[in-house]
C-alpha cells in the first residue's frame, strides 16, 4: 500500500479468535486504520495496544469503516452478528467481506440478505494457517461483483499473500473452501490416526515425522497429475490399480485394530475402494473414485 | 555401485507388476544381472529385452542369486511363492529382502519361518511411486538384521533414492508403511471426495488442482510441528481449535450430502473430532486426537 492510500484506508474487523486477531494484526501492520470487535472482550488487547480502535459495538464498529472483515466459527455467529436491524441499517451502502468458513448454500443466503438490505457483499475464505498472514505464504480466495472486489483489492490486499477473484457467483469461493477443506481434515485425520497406530507399534511421533514430511511433499504432485484424470475421463491404473491401494488399506484398518485403535476413517476409505473394485473398475487408478462417488 | 561390484552381482525379482518391472529396470540400468519371475507368463517381455534373465520357475529364479527381492501385492501372494518345499529348500543360506507391503505381524510370521529354514531374511517398504525407483526421489525402509543388511545394501542401494535401515526388529518397516500408508491413502480419499463435491458445484479438478496444490504444500510442515505435540503430551489450540476443525467437517459433510455424495469417510473424521470436544478437549489442537485414539 502507497502511504496515500494507507492514510485513507480503513477497515473494521469483527471476530478475534486466533484468525480474526491475525487479519486484525496484519491490517495494523500495513498501516490501515483498523477498528476492532468480538462477542467475548479483552481478545483485543494485544491489538488495542498495537494501535487497534476497540469498538463497544458492532453498530459502531461497522460504522468505523467503509469496509468490514468478518472471521467467525461459522456463519449462524455470523448471522447472529449482522443481521440486527442496527447493524443492518449501519451497513447501509458499506461493503462486508466475509472470511468465515462455511458453505457455499450459506455464502448464497447471506447474498440474498444483503441485496435486500443495500448492503454491498463479497464471500472469501483463507486457505492457510494464521502465521501465513501479512505474509507472502498467505492464500486468500474471493468471490461476488467484480467491481466490488476490485474496489477494496487493495485494503484485503494489505493481508499480504495471493489474493484470487474466482468470479461474481458469491458461492464460488466457499465452494472452492469446502473442497479444500476435505483435503486438509481429511489428510490431517489420516495423520492423526497413524501417529496413533505408529505409537501402538512404538514408533514416536518424532521418528515418523521425517517419513511422514516425505508423504506429504508427494502428495502436491499427485494431485496435479490425477486432477488431469478426472476431466479427461480416464483413470489410468497401470502404475497404480486400485486393488493395491485396498491390499494396504485393509492392511491398515488390520493392523490399527489388532492395537484397538478407532479405524473408522480407513474402513470408510476402503469402502469406497472396495465398491470401486466392485463396480468393475480395480485396474483403474484412485481418481475413479472421484467419478463413482459423483454418480447420480 | 562400482563396474566391479556390477559384474559380481546379481538379483532375482519375484513379481513384475507395476513396483516388481519398475525395481527390476532399476537393478537391470545399475549393471546388475537381474533374474526375474512372475506368476502371469508375459510381463517380463520388455525387461527381457533389457537383458533381464526369464526364469521358467521360482525354484531356478532364485537359485540364479544369492538375493532375492520379492515385491507382489501382499503376504498371502508371497507366501503362496515362498513357502512350496522345493522354493523353501532353494533359497537356504541366500537371502530373501520383502518389499511387498502388509502387516508387522506378517513380516515377524515370515521371519520366523525365514528362520526355522535357513533363510537370511530382511523386510522392507517402498514409500514412494513407480516412477520414482531408480532415481534419487525413492525412499525405500528396511528392518532385519544388521549384518545382512549391510551385506545387501549395495545391491538395494542400486535401486537408487534413500534407504534407512530401521532396526534389526523385522516388523519395523511395515509398521512405518503402515502409519506412512495410512496418512497417505487417507489424504487420497479425502482428495477423490473433494474433487467430487467440486465438481458437483461446478468446478472441474483443473480449476482446483492450483489450490489442491496449496494445500498439499502446507501439510508437510504441519505434519512435522505437530508430531512434536504428541511426544510432548502437549496440544496447543491457539492457532487452530478442534472446534474450529469441527465446524469445518461439518459444512463439508452437508454439502458433500447434500448433493448426494456419500460422506462417510468425513463423517467418521467429524466422529473422532467430535468425541474430543465431549471429552472437553475442543480447545487443543488437532494432534489431540491422535493421544484420544491411542487411549486404553
Ligand atoms: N485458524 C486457522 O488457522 C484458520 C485457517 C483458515 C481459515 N480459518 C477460518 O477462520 C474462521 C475463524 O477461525 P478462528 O481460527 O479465528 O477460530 P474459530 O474458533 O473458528 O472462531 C472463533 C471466533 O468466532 C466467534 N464466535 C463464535 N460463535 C459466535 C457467536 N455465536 N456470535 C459471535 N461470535 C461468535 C468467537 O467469539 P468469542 O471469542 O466471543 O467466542 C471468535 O471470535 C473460521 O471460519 C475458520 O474456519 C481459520
Ligand atoms: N505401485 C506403486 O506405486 C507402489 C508404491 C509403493 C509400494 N508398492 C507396493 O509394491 C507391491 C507391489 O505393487 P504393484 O504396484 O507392483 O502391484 P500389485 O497389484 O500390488 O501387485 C501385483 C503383483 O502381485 C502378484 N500377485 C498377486 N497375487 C498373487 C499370488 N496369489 N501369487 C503370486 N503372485 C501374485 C501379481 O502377479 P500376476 O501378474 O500374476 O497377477 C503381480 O506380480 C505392493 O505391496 C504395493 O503396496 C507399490
Amino acid at each position: 500500500m502507497s502511504e496515500q492510500n494507507s492514510a485513507q484506508s480503513a477497515v473494521t474487523v469483527l471476530g478475534l479468535g486466533p484468525m480474526g486477531r491475525a487479519l486484525a494484526g496484519a491490517f495494523l501492520g500495513a498501516g490501515l486504520r483498523t477498528t476492532v470487535w468480538n462477542r467475548t472482550p479483552g481478545k483485543d488487547q494485544e491489538l488495542v495496544r498495537r494501535g487497534a480502535v476497540s469498538a463497544p459495538s458492532v453498530v459502531e464498529a461497522v460504522a468505523a469503516s467503509p469496509l468490514t472483515v468478518v472471521c467467525v466459527v461459522n456463519y449462524d455467529a455470523s448471522d447472529a452478528i449482522l443481521r440486527s436491524d442496527a447493524v443492518t441499517d449501519a451497513l447501509k451502502g458499506r461493503t462486508v467481506v466475509n472470511l468465515t468458513a462455511d458453505t457455499p448454500g450459506r455464502a448464497r443466503d447471506t447474498a440474498d440478505w444483503a441485496a435486500g438490505h443495500g448492503v454491498r457483499y463479497l464471500d472469501g475464505a483463507i486457505m492457510t494457517p494464521t502465521p501465513t498472514i501479512g505474509t507472502p505464504a498467505g492464500v486468500f480466495i474471493h468471490s461476488g461483483p467484480e467491481e466490488v472486489y476490485q474496489e477494496h483489492r487493495p485494503v484485503l490486499e494489505a493481508l499480504g499473500g495471493t489474493h484470487t477473484h474466482l468470479g461474481a457467483e458469491i458461492g464460488r469461493a466457499a465452494a472452492y473452501d469446502i473442497a479444500l477443506l476435505d483435503i486438509f481434515w481429511t489428510a490431517m485425520a489420516g495423520y492423526a490416526h497413524a501417529l496413533a497406530v505408529a505409537r501402538a507399534e512404538g514408533i514416536t511421533a518424532r521418528e515418523l515425522a521425517p517419513f511422514a514430511k516425505g508423504i506429504g511433499d508427494i502428495l502436491p504432485a499427485i494431485f496435479e497429475q490425477t486432477a488431469e484424470e478426472l476431466d479427461a475421463g480416464t483413470y489410468p491404473g497401470d502404475g497404480n490399480p486400485i486393488t493395491s491401494a485396498v491390499s494396504s488399506m485393509s492392511h491398515i484398518v488390520h493392523t490399527s485394530e489388532a492395537h484397538g485403535i478407532d479405524a473408522g476413517v480407513m474402513r470408510a476409505a476402503e469402502g469406497l475402494a472396495r465398491r470401486a473394485v466392485g463396480l468393475g473398475h480395480g485396474a483403474d487408478g484412485f481418481t475413479r473414485i472421484a467419478e463413482i462417488l459423483g454418480r447420480r
